[in-house]
């Protein structure tokens, strides 16, 4: 059998269900929770890119190294904690100096606007240029957002805008002039930490939208043994006019946030920039979504690798 | 600028100097160190694996899962520190799932027996199989064993045999029969997390030797400001006759402990089993090679990626 046959998240569910220990974290969430006694816990992140999959040969240097941190910082902050120490891991072919230099200049700008240390790595040679960052962040005990927490009746929120990246990674690949901001979405996201600061108290659960809108919403079901709802008029879709707004709900990339938290918090929320209410809880397991009140065909989730 | 022209310890001291900000842990060790507090330190190691470059393509998967964690748990043993937590990513082509299974059979196999728990990771495709795992280990506040503890008149000891897997990697290379130790030594390393904890409170600095026998006490004494003189007599070689034993010393991959001590420890340290003295820390900077009262003429110091 192959790796597709089973699919990436199959592959995944394979190899935790393999392990002989009972672990004392978890594979699961955005990141691994690791107790660290009284007042601490420590989240740990760890994301690939790799050019051909995740980025085209040529990308711009500058951007890559800033979207390499990006994205796990985006997982940190899906867990309402603070990001700290990074270990960049790059692989790469007799590339041009200049290049790496440009990489590590993206990287690091990021990491100051974050207060990130970069601690450590490794550097060795391949023909497919490749990224592995691990990022550790730190969070008050129990105060981690986790995706296991969204209750029956719970309001489901997003931040931002979806489908911008999409619609921008669209406009790259077909040299449409224009839609800067997209394009800008797309090679440059800017996680939500702020964000998910000024919410985490409230959220019962929490995800990055890395895979796509629906398939990050379905994760939160399975996580939670739920179903969610969401209200297609009601999704802060990016303005973008030639992409159809149902690839934007399953395109990748956003590094938006989306959480739960019970209806009571509805109007503290509410009142927040960039916070958007979609949808609701349900009793039940899966997606859906109602447009002109009916349901949505889905076609396609989001984002898989294999 | 090629990054083969500032080679692979020049591209990590460019990143190094490039950081805007005063890092709180550094880059040069074998782990980060982590200070988390009153009593506690993190030690976190990420090291790649590369198809092609680390190890061949076909090369059996269960031995595949062993050593990348192998490679790891050494990093933090060369430190003094135990190895709990790790996150393994791995990128790779539509292989077969039963490869896939069998390697995390390897590594679990490994973890298991090492105590540590496989927290989370990444899975991403590419036309080249890599690895890279993230390991965090603990220890007691300020007893990590850094490379830059030696002083002038230390004794610098070994553990176990040098050479062992150079020349198993030979013997495959050239399909010689036999030398099955050598051989296994190669596939399956295994961590030196025992010896680690025997020598860690006499040891003033160490380092496992994963480039090579002078390439690693080249670290430490760069990292110390000292010279190291190595004994060739007296370094416990691998029995195998059919390899130079001056290619022993800058064969990678023993994954053995290099480690200097004061004098005063020498009688407690050579009462325990599998552990050399095969030198003295000296004035001055660089690695030297005595044989029969004369200086070696080295050629190579050890594997270089660039």
């Amino acid at each position: 059998m192959k790796i597709s046959e089973v699919g990436e998240f199959g592959l995944i569910e394979i190899i935790k269900n393999m392990a002989n220990r009972k672990l004392s974290g978890g594979i699961g969430d955005d990141c691994a929770v690791i107790d660290m006694g009284k007042e601490e816990e420590l989240l740990v992140t760890t994301d690939t890119l790799v050019e051909g999959v995740h980025f085209l040969k040529n990308t711009d240097a500058f951007n890559l190294g800033r979207k390499s941190l990006a994205v796990s910082i985006s997982d940190i902050a899906a867990m309402a904690a603070l990001p700290k120490w990074a270990f960049l891991s790059i692989s790469l072919s007799d590339m041009k100096l200049e290049y790496v230099k440009a990489f590590m200049k993206g990287f690091y700008f990021l990491a100051d606007e974050f207060g990130i240390d970069l601690l450590g790595g490794d550097t060795t040679k391949s023909s497919v240029f490749s990224i592995t960052v691990t990022l550790i962040g730190v969070n008050e005990k129990g105060k981690s957002v986790k995706r296991s927490g969204a209750k029956v009746k719970d309001s489901v929120y997003v931040t931002g805008k979806i489908g911008c990246s999409y619609a921008g990674l669209e406009a790259i690949r077909k040299n449409i002039d224009g839609y800067e901001e997209c394009k800008e979405r797309h090679n440059n996201p800017y996680p939500r930490l702020k964000e998910s600061f000024s919410v985490k108290n409230y959220a019962s659960a929490m995800i990055d939208v890395s895979d796509g809108l629906l398939q990050d919403c379905l994760h939160i079901c399975e996580c939670s043994g739920v179903a969610i709802e969401i209200d297609f008029d009601k999704i802060p879709f990016c303005d973008a006019d030639f992409v159809d707004k149902e690839n934007m709900i399953s395109g990748g990339e956003d590094y938006e946030l989306v959480f739960c938290a019970p209806v009571k918090y509805d109007g503290v929320l509410n009142s927040i920039d960039n916070v958007t209410k979609i949808g609701e809880v349900k009793e039940g397991f899966g997606v859906s979504v109602i447009k002109n009140s009916k349901q949505l065909n889905i076609k396609r989730l989001g984002f898989k690798h294999f």
